[in-house]
């Protein structure tokens, strides 16, 4: 808050961002947690962001709705989206709300989180800064375009899926060469002619992601279609920044322009009993018979629920040592209070690093 | 027409079958198309699928709707309801409409392609009998569950995804081995055990499908996420089968009962100019610099066009001597007229099979 306040964000705005930085830290996201909060403080500070104000709602027909964001945060963009998609499929059953000049927006499970705190089954869908080797292409065109679905079952269980449309995020490719690995497996990337490579450096010095499945054999055309189809319903149906047209990721000589989705389904429009299903299809996906018995079989947002248990038990979210350093370097760079550990876990060392949990 | 009439099938329905099995062909998907006659034909003679009726609207709400399929074929039931969701997204910008008691509606690319026709995005979804292992999963509890998404771009051109939610299909599988060949590109499909093998062998006896990705490593996870979510819109929000409990693949011994899902969104509720600007998306795709010079990049629906457009230009559709055989073999066994090809093109023969156009 003190790093924002300092670059004249509004504090409601800056409460926004916060809160969905720390919910993706909550959720083991550290990706698109503060570990990103340089990014927009960097984005308010060159002002290719803007830091008070409002979206507005341009047209409105029956369940839909088509928002300028106005070049306001993400967060603030997302959830002025989102809250609109809820009503309105309070009142026809489902909302579908688009937004241009939207920005970054951090975990795309964060808005669908909240339809489903509604009862409500919630997507979120952005486009991306370009990053991904369409199928036979030896250019970027594509950004790793997240699809988002979160739906209730009984129980306060969910579904709860939130998938870049590439094999893997960069940040897996970044870990394991910072831990001197020299071989990824296939599918994740391709060098910078965008042929496949399992040299991690040859991803990370120009290269870029092969969308999933990888490459044509492996089903990677697939991945590409999903990539382009989350683009339609982003950059082509906002009306915003797509594709190739999309800034760099992180330069702020212009506004991102980026198109954003969000969808609210009420499940009680269709067959009674919604969640006790959900629920049965979930739990009978747990059980099934694992092929590994110490890797059982879970659904997407298990891995998450034990982040957030973690945590919980822990009273605290857990960082590791570098991603403190890296917050007090920002904190440092604009002069602003040092964030404070709140106890140290060495019992939780992984990776040669301890690990810390933080006050904010 | 006259195998459907054999099995008392009312003309209106069989119609709209041989419609949509022809139009596969025509697509080039010729493993959903006159192949699978014979599947539809035992269904209606066993009567585990009803021949005449009308499916029935449950409960609508704003721009939703809850259909009973009755049990009628599932290009009855599919064009039933997409007919409803266009008729919605007219009035409130989008129409979701999810029905249950469905049977195999053939692909999914036809009611999108509906709505497409009508200046509309459209999408489709169903679930499928249980021929996919879930990662880490030494069961099989879900299907192919397809996600397919068609949207209108200015020029008659589209964006045309038209997917299974596996790496492949069986039948691509089926194929590699039918002329002899030992090995399968990983992620395509796993032995008996749910572990992955690049034995087709292994997967066609036993065996199953893996998720698009395949192995947990290569992104498998987020296929399995993808088939759930395709069967928490179908099954669970209709109130059909879902996952283990959809019956086995051309089994007769109950109904299908399943799940389908059909969108309409319209265009114009957002940014304008959606036409012009996928237009130029496309464009820019398939325009960019290809690894190799001899596969340019293409976007989903390309294979099709090109596909439709060799029929176009032969003034027919192009099978296969074994597909008119397995055809005819029908015929025979039902007592009806025999198909009859309408000329022999051996210029274009593959595969040591000579290819042959036919008359319907």
């Amino acid at each position: 808050m003190n790093c924002l306040d300092k670059v004249s964000c509004s504090p409601g705005h800056a409460q926004q961002l916060a809160d969905i930085l720390i919910c993706s830290d909550y959720r083991g996201h550290y990706s698109h947690g503060l570990n990103r909060l340089h990014i927009y403080v960097n984005d308010l500070a060159e002002k290719s962001t803007l830091s008070d104000g409002e979206p507005l709602i341009i047209k409105q027909k029956g369940a839909t709705a088509w928002v300028d964001g106005c070049n306001l945060l993400g967060p603030v963009v997302g959830n002025f989206c989102m809250k609109l998609a809820i009503q309105k499929a309070r009142t026809h059953g489902i909302g579908w709300v688009v937004a241009k000049s939207s920005n970054h927006f951090g975990i795309a499970g964060w808005y669908a989180e909240s339809a489903l705190q509604q009862g409500l089954v919630g997507m979120a869908f952005t486009n991306t800064s370009p990053c991904v080797f369409p199928t036979n292409s030896a250019e970027k065109s594509l950004g790793s375009n997240p699809i988002c679905l979160a739906a209730p079952a009984a129980n306060g269980d969910s579904f709860f899926l939130d998938m870049a449309s590439t094999t893997v995020a960069y940040g897996k490719i970044e870990v394991v060469d910072r831990r001197g690995g020299k071989r990824i497996p296939r599918a994740w990337g391709a060098d910078a002619d965008g042929i496949e490579t399992q040299d991690p450096k040859e991803v990370l010095n120009g290269g870029g992601l092969q969308p999933l499945g990888g490459s044509e054999a492996t089903g990677g055309y697939k991945g590409t279609g999903l990539c382009m189809m989350v683009e339609i319903l982003c950059g082509i149906m906002a009306g915003s920044s797509f594709g190739k047209s999309i800034r760099k990721w992180q330069t702020t000589d212009e506004s991102a322009n980026l198109g954003q989705c969000f969808v609210a389904i009420d499940p009680e429009c269709f067959a009674p009993g919604f969640g006790e299903r959900l629920s049965c299809f979930l739990d009978e996906t747990r059980d099934l018979k694992p092929v590994d018995p110490s890797y059982p079989v879970q659904v997407a947002g298990d891995p998450e629920r034990a982040h957030m248990y973690m945590c919980d038990e822990l009273d605290g979210i857990v960082y590791k040592k570098s991603q403190l350093e890296h917050l007090n370097k920002l904190a440092n760079d604009l002069g602003v209070h040092m964030f404070k550990a709140k106890k140290m876990t060495s019992s939780l060392e992984t990776d040669g690093q301890s690990r810390i949990e933080l006050e904010v």
